[in-house]
């Protein structure tokens, strides 16, 4: 017998290859999900911008978890980089993501959740992944820390997957001597975060 | 008998409490220390500020060595944080720590190093901290990733000292329950990563 709560949850980044295996999975465990993305989604969002997510959250109502699966960063060597490259990644997947806790806090249920992404550089550097380590680093630290602080018995995780088994053809060289991970199994990390009741923790999925 | 050469140290942030630690510390294996900071030392220059930074190498010409105890992050609690507060954090010393690094790479000898300043918040949590976890967690990636690209054998570490003896008057109530360390110690980590030979490391003062 399932004796969990059917939860009504809020996908940032819905169109990507993690966001539609999350969906699959959330739904397959009965809850509803209510997508948001760029583009081709229930609800536009530009986590980038402070008055998109604000119109998102207004247009949404409210939600017992959100899971983000969205997030870009520059790849670039360390010899090219810019100073820009670098305001660009904390931007795209940082700061970003902390401003859907930031304004999710104050309007969400006591009980509500975030699950957001990060990613396997945060502990194993690649060439040309130098932003993304800093930007993955820094999300794991901020789940952490803002764990103590949530209002509420609100929970924040964190999912940190290798590379995606479907995404090797694309980033296989880069990625040479990892081990993929089906991104189902990724899905399920976000399912796990959603549905449990753990909070300032990074699901490692590797 | 002393086998370690000689090393000429660009200090940035020396009128700290950890900058003169650091100062004394390296002067008394026999560097030579060239001091940077806002005001009262060798050479002027604000990290924030890419240009300052351009133009304290400019100024200071070559060294072997580069040893960060500069940076400052807002400390709110995370109902009160804005974006504002989150991106000035990054700037303070993430971004600035970042053009040390990204600028010196191409300048500095093949035997240059980088000895960032990141602290305990980037694994424990502190009420009112979350910023500061953040941008300490962001530059210890960015360490372990930087070190795997820096040109030459140029090397790079982070110092991440837990709080310190001599701070406990002002900040004894916030790191309730930790064990204080002699400013000493950490001054004691710069010189390890100065004068040693491993790169990508974070070294833990507590």
């Amino acid at each position: 017998m399932n004796t969990v709560n059917h939860l009504r949850v809020l996908l940032i980044g819905a169109n990507g290859t993690l966001g539609r295996a999350v969906r699959t999975a959330l739904r397959e465990r009965g809850h509803e999900v209510v997508t948001a993305s760029r583009t081709g989604a229930d609800v536009h969002v530009d986590i980038t911008d402070q008055d998109s997510v604000r119109a998102m959250y207004d247009a949404v109502g409210s939600v017992d978890a959100v899971a983000c699966a969205a997030g870009s960063v520059p790849w670039r060597p360390l010899g090219e980089l810019t100073a820009q490259d670098v305001r660009a990644g904390l931007e795209g997947k940082a700061v970003s993501q902390i401003e859907l806790v930031r304004q999710g806090a104050p309007r969400l249920p006591a009980h509500a959740s975030y699950t957001l992404i990060t990613g396997i550089l945060a502990r194993e550097p690649l060439l040309t992944g130098s932003v993304a380590s800093l930007v993955n680093g820094a999300v794991e630290a901020f789940v952490r820390a803002a764990a103590i602080e949530l209002p509420g018995r609100q929970r924040i995780n964190a999912v940190s997957p290798t590379v995606f088994t479907e995404a090797m053809d694309a980033y296989g060289d880069t990625f040479a001597g990892f081990d993929p991970v089906p991104v189902a199994r990724a899905a399920n990390a976000y399912v796990r975060s959603v549905e449990g009741h753990r909070t300032g923790e990074v699901f490692r999925v590797e």
